[in-house]
């Protein structure tokens, strides 16, 4: 079946899932692209339609994807892609995917004994961004402590070029969190500018990252083991980084310490 | 004066500032938010005009920036303020200035020895986060070789908060750097997947980082007196990070190298 119109009623409903309330409604989610859909696929999240559009096709993989992902295939014209797709530049791969367990229950607690928390950060492409080099770093998982932005924003999805995947990650509230590191003996290291102990010095299991407006929330620095300041040289100017960019050097300085 | 009409003539030059043409043939940029420009007059960037519009200010602190910004001074009704401000939640602030010297003659190593050089960067956010961590890594400088995307564009302003005033800039080709670097006495480390020297091992000068889809010209390797890769432990999944979380890593192993 090749879709044509733009106002055929079922591209509307995919154009809604942008909107929270509408993933909320359905329990589903978007998931765009080649990389990120392959990603999806290889870590079984169910796959419930496959929008394609094979004129926007980038290589000649895309046959074999598309048998993988063992899903309801629907075809469409450019103008109708574009019109779902919420990427710059579509590759002509949209998959409408079910949401999957967040809950703290399904994380394990692997050998890095490495975990990301984060706690209340609102834009998705820091999100997501998060749980890319949380990926990279090999961390165990990352909590989305009073999550502000749903992790199956399809920005989020975008940024992290589907680690969301691959990662376990658990949506929980500030104190669910606290309590499930405490019962799985998870060290907390609080980032805070307020820090007593440089990065460099600090033993780093569970890295807790807030956001950047209003850093994290007195019960997180309370129940945390150390409080962890990244020293700014040049701090006369600047004295604050992007959440992202705090986290990617608090997870690869916990890179460094568990390899040398 | 106060102007009230979203048709006025400057008002419309203003929004078009925002494309790259525009601000060519002004030789102008936008600078939107009272600690940008806080940090633009306090390094002695030329303000031409200072846009306000008194019902959206926060603080109680925008007369004293007003009066410090020694420029003409221009008010706007909400909705004509709205229509010229770049960012979702505009201060009531924004100033229209002059363009400052970018080429690489102006800059001067410090005592810190540490550059960061990027290559080819396409995405504004990522540039001006790049040049944010750099000024709280305290670098000497930010080079943009084979500039594609403008230093001067609204998006790298903001995500740099202002800090592309403080650090000193310089866009060049990648040619020009290379050869600039030398005539400094300034190694280059050259961040690649395929490095041979894990980050800390390395000395880190000149952080050389290129775009994330192309990686670094050959030219920027080739001229590298180290390839430096960052390990990843979970390569598996994800075998590369977003160009601005590679600087960060980089820039504060810098740091760590100094300060340990």
């Amino acid at each position: 079946m090749k879709i044509t119109s733009t106002a055929n009623a079922r591209v509307k409903e995919i154009v809604r899932m942008r909107d929270r309330r509408a993933r909320i409604q359905t329990g589903l989610f978007l998931v765009e692209g080649f990389r990120e859909i392959g990603r999806a696929i290889d870590h079984g999240i169910d796959i419930e339609e496959l929008w394609v559009c094979p004129s926007m096709f980038l290589g000649s993989n895309e046959t074999t994807l598309i048998e993988r992902a063992n899903a309801t295939v629907l075809e469409a014209t450019e103008p109708v892609f574009k019109k779902m797709a919420y990427r710059d530049r579509p590759e002509g791969l949209l998959a409408v995917c079910r949401q999957f367990d967040t809950s703290l229950d399904h994380l394990h607690v692997g050998a890095q004994r490495l975990v990301l928390v984060v706690e209340s950060i609102e834009k998705p492409g820091n999100l997501g961004t998060m749980i890319r080099t949380a990926t990279a770093a090999s961390a165990d998982a990352v909590i989305v402590a009073d999550q502000t932005t749903d992790v199956f924003n399809p920005n989020v999805v975008r940024s992290s070029i589907g680690t969301l995947f691959t990662t376990p990650i658990a949506v929980a509230s500030s104190d669910e969190a606290i309590a499930w590191l405490r019962v799985n003996g998870i060290a907390m290291a609080a980032a805070t500018p307020e820090g007593d102990t440089d990065l460099w010095d600090a033993k780093l299991e569970a890295i807790v990252v807030g956001s950047e407006q209003y850093g994290l929330s007195e019960r997180m620095l309370e129940a945390a083991e150390v409080k962890v300041r990244i020293p700014m040289p040049g701090s006369e100017e600047i004295d604050s980084l992007n959440a992202a960019q705090s986290a990617s050097i608090l997870l690869f300085e916990a890179v460094r310490q568990r390899m040398r």
